[in-house]
């Protein structure tokens, strides 16, 4: 069958969205129309490819708990994640940049005091994270929710070794100085969950499933536009091929090694530690 | 971030699928890949539309069961089962034209002689099917097999009432005339299942779930090309607007009544039946 003879497919499709009562939904229901149609066009998909397609994606859904979110895995890993946050988040000028949420997300993060330790002991290079918020102008931010979580040295994040454990993982809040700080292990390098179906098609891609080590952070609270972004670590092998396009070169930090004399005097350390410093900087809420 | 400041972002993901091992996996990935972007840039989702996004395939992926398969119903009610139907199906002539399978398939149909009842008995119009399976020469078809389901006369397929029981379903074989024929019930127009994710689309997109009343036919064997049809009743109010764009004007039938006296000798009937008579005109196999 020609194009032609199917388009009165797309038409009638289309056509069936005029009473949509609600405008957004009824401009995204037909552009969802329009670019899966003119896919199916392009690919010519054979009955049984369209099959393993439907199966494909009932997978990545059956594979979702509340610990692993496989559709957010295949919209990083297909850069659309990367491409949302790009038209959302336009920056004007100095605001830290954002980047994907990820998939390890959840929300029962244990609420800290700042200065303590997160690692709970994990094995790993002792780091210690130094950070100051502040908006457009270098003004402190007091009071902002901070929300990080990162990579054990073996590149596991707790909720895939355990149900109910939480660590390397928890949220402060910024003080009067605009400032936060906790003690952890450096993060490694890791590969997305690639035992399931987003997994089989990174392989059938020809694509490796590592991402560079990082520190994710999330920031919100009344007085600021939210923000979620992470760290990277410098000099990491997968900075150039993260398997979900994360990187952005303004978010790549050293974290360089520096001597136990060097820690500050409420911490006291007997071995070489690593540091992250860094400001990010914050827009005020739109009032 | 304009457009093109975002195009980073589809060149690089485009340029991670070159070393695809398979040439086809590479060009369908390139190609979805385009249009989710495509897709992406022209409706400019928020963060929450596109969590919402996430969450609403999550939710259809979970809703699959092996009785039930929301991923189907999504394609089919999207027009992108029809499309691909009809980039499959190229009728050259006389062949009996295809439409879609449906999510109501299951594997384990019984399977019957010629001319006995599958109604288990439920409440309706008597149904008389008298069909016959010829080639495009109009030469029958012997010792084909005929897979064929309906819903009841309140518009329910069996697996939507039961778990274990069969019913208004069933496996036939042509005889050496090409012939095949059962006793059921009138079928009914009736909604797809719409109480999951599909029906809350159908709802925000201002349709209705309705599929005119129809019987399925899916025909297999050695020596065809296997087809996946229905045939509709004529006359019904859903046959303009049917939820999954599966209406083609030559599958359209009047399920004509008929009196007792016109039943066949060997199935006599005490009051009016409708009857289904029907060729269906395979292609032979490719040798």
């Amino acid at each position: 069958m020609s194009e032609a003879s199917s388009q009165w497919i797309t038409d009638e499709v289309l056509s069936r969205l005029k009473d949509a009562p609600n405008e957004r939904v009824r401009s995204i229901s037909e552009a969802l129309v329009r670019h899966l149609h003119a896919f199916i066009r392009e690919i010519e998909p054979t009955m049984s490819e369209w099959e393993a397609a439907i199966g494909f994606l009932t997978t990545v859904g059956q594979m979702c708990t509340p610990e692993r979110q496989e559709f957010i895995l295949l919209s990083d890993t297909l850069g659309a994640s990367m491409l949302v946050d790009a038209l959302n988040y336009q920056s004007a000028g100095s605001e830290t940049e954002s980047t994907v949420l990820g998939p390890f997300y959840v929300s029962d993060t244990p609420v800290f005091e700042n200065g303590v330790a997160i690692d709970a002991g994990m094995p790993g290079v002792t780091l210690y994270v130094d950070g100051k918020i502040v908006d457009e102008f270098g003004n402190p931010l007091v009071g902002v929710t901070i929300d990080t979580r990162q990579s054990d040295s073996d590149g596991f994040y707790d909720v895939q070794r355990s149900e109910s454990l939480r660590y390397l993982r928890g949220r402060f809040t910024s003080d009067s100085n605009g400032r936060f700080s906790f003690w952890s292990i450096l993060p490694s390098s890791y590969p997305i969950p690639d035992d399931g179906p987003v997994g089989a098609m990174l392989k059938a891609q020809g694509r490796h499933p590592y991402r560079p080590a990082h520190v994710h952070f999330r920031f919100f609270g009344d007085e600021v536009t939210p923000l979620v972004t992470h760290i990277f670590v410098a000099g990491d092998q997968y900075l150039e091929s993260d398997a979900v396009f994360g990187v952005k070169d303004s978010l790549v930090e050293r974290f360089d090694l520096h001597d136990p004399a060097e820690a500050p005097a409420d911490h006291p350390v007997t071995s070489q530690f690593a540091q992250l410093k860094r400001t990010f900087v914050l827009k005020r809420a739109d009032r």
